[in-house]
C-alpha cells in the first residue's frame, strides 16, 4: 500500500527569533537538526522507509530531508526540489520580528495576516533587503510579492497532482519535507478541512505525519503521527 | 560557456582504514567532511557556481555533494543520483584490508587488481557479507560481481552521454560528485588518456577539477584544478 509521509522542517533560526520567514532562506538551529535526525530514526524504527522524496527550494526543508534520510539509511533515494513546496510568502512582513509587528500594526492585524485564509500580507517592496525576485534560485519562477494561504494552496495542489500523486499511484512511499503552510495546503486537501479551520491547524516541526493511500488515490484512513503508530 | 566540475568524495572511513571499498557504503571521516566543505567554499570564492548536480548512489559521494553545495550556497540546485557513477566494484576484494591482501595474494597480484585496465578482481561470493545484490538501493539494477576499470568505463560513459552531456549542451554548470574510478572514466574520455596511463592517474579527494566546454560539446582546453585558477 502506498504511503505518504509529511515532515515539516525542524526549528529554524527565525522560528527561534520569532521573525516572519516565508521565502527567506534561514538555516536550521541545533534543535532543528536534532528534530530532523529524530524524524529519520523514527522512520527507520517504524520500518516506514521512503522510496522517493520531494522538498522545496529552501535550505531548512532540504537539510531536514537530507538529515532525516541519512538517519533512516535512505540518503540514496531520488529527490526533487520545487518552489511550489516553498513556505507561504509573507510579503512585506518578511524579516520582521513578530513582536515589533504587533506593536506597529496591532495584535489583531497581525493575527489576520497570519491566520486569514485569503488576505495576503502587504506586498514586499521591490528591492527591499528581503526581495528574492532576482535571486538566481528563483530564475524563471513567478516569485510572488505576498501570499495568503489560499494563494499558497493554488500553487501547491497543482504540483501535488502533477508531480507527486503519480508516484503514490505507482506504489511508492513518498516523503515530502516542506513548511507549515505548504503542508497545511496538502492536509486541507487530503483531510477535507474547511477554509476556516485550516488556518488554526498547527503542523509540528520534525514530526512525521502519515497518510496511507488506497487504490483510488485517496487516503484510506485519516492521517496520524508516525510516533503514535 | 558551460563548465564541468568533477569532485571526488572526501576521505572515507575505509580510505583511512586502507580497505577495498568499491560499492560498499561507508561514511566520510571528519577530514572528508572538511574536504567537502573546503571544495564548496572554493566554488563560492572562485564564483564557479554549479546549476545542476549528479552523484552516485553511495553516501560518501552524496554527502560530499550536499556539504559542498551548502558551502557554495547552492543546496537548492537539482540533483540526480545514479548507480552508473558508483565506484568501481571491487568484487571479492571488497572489505579486505589492503595489507592483508598483499600478504595473501602477493604485492604483484594486488597491484594488478588495483591498476590493471581490464583485469577484474575475483567475483564477490554470493551471500557474502559485502554482497549488495539484494540491497533495496540496487533493486532493478544489474549489480556487477566485480569490475575492471574497463567495465567501469562501459557503464559510466553511456550515462555521461545520455544524462549529463545534454545539460552542458544547454549551457549549465554541471557538478559531478563521484569516486576515484568513475571519475577516471570521465577524465580518460575527456582528456584522451590511454588505457595504460589512466590506471596510474590519481584523482585527489575533495579537489574540484574543471573542464571548460566549447560549442562542439568537447572540452575547450585541458582540465585544471580550480584551486590553481
Amino acid at each position: 500500500m502506498p504511503n505518504l509521509i509529511l515532515v515539516r522542517h525542524g526549528q529554524s533560526e527565525w522560528n527561534l527569533a520569532n521573525r516572519f520567514t516565508g521565502w527567506w532562506d534561514v538555516d536550521l538551529t541545533d534543535k532543528g537538526v536534532a528534530e530532523a535526525e529524530a524524524a529519520g530514526k523514527l522512520l527507520k524504527d517504524k520500518g516506514l522507509l521512503p522510496t522517493i522524496a520531494f522538498t522545496s527550494l529552501q535550505s531548512r526543508a532540504i537539510k531536514t530531508l537530507h538529515i532525516a534520510l541519512e538517519a533512516a539509511g535512505r540518503l540514496w533515494i531520488p529527490e526533487t526540489k520545487d518552489w511550489r513546496l516553498n513556505e507561504r510568502h509573507y510579503g512585506g512582513l518578511t524579516g520582521l520580528n513578530k513582536d515589533e509587528m504587533r506593536e506597529k500594526h496591532g495584535e489583531e492585524q497581525v493575527h489576520i495576516w497570519r491566520r486569514s485564509f485569503d488576505t495576503p500580507p502587504p506586498a514586499i517592496e521591490e528591492g527591499s533587503a528581503f526581495d528574492l525576485a532576482k535571486d538566481p534560485r528563483y530564475a524563471g519562477i513567478p516569485v510572488p510579492s505576498s501570499e495568503s494561504l489560499k494563494l499558497t494552496i493554488e500553487r501547491v495542489l497543482p504540483y501535488w497532482e502533477e508531480a507527486i500523486l503519480p508516484h503514490l499511484s505507482a506504489g511508492e512511499t513518498v516523503i515530502i519535507s516542506a513548511h507549515g503552510n505548504s503542508l497545511r495546503a496538502l492536509v486541507k486537501h487530503l483531510s477535507g478541512i474547511s477554509d476556516d479551520e485550516i488556518t488554526g491547524l498547527e503542523i509540528p516541526t520534525g514530526q512525521p505525519i502519515v497518510y496511507e493511500f488506497g487504490d483510488n488515490l485517496r487516503p484510506a484512513r485519516e492521517r496520524y503521527y508516525l510516533k503514535d503508530a
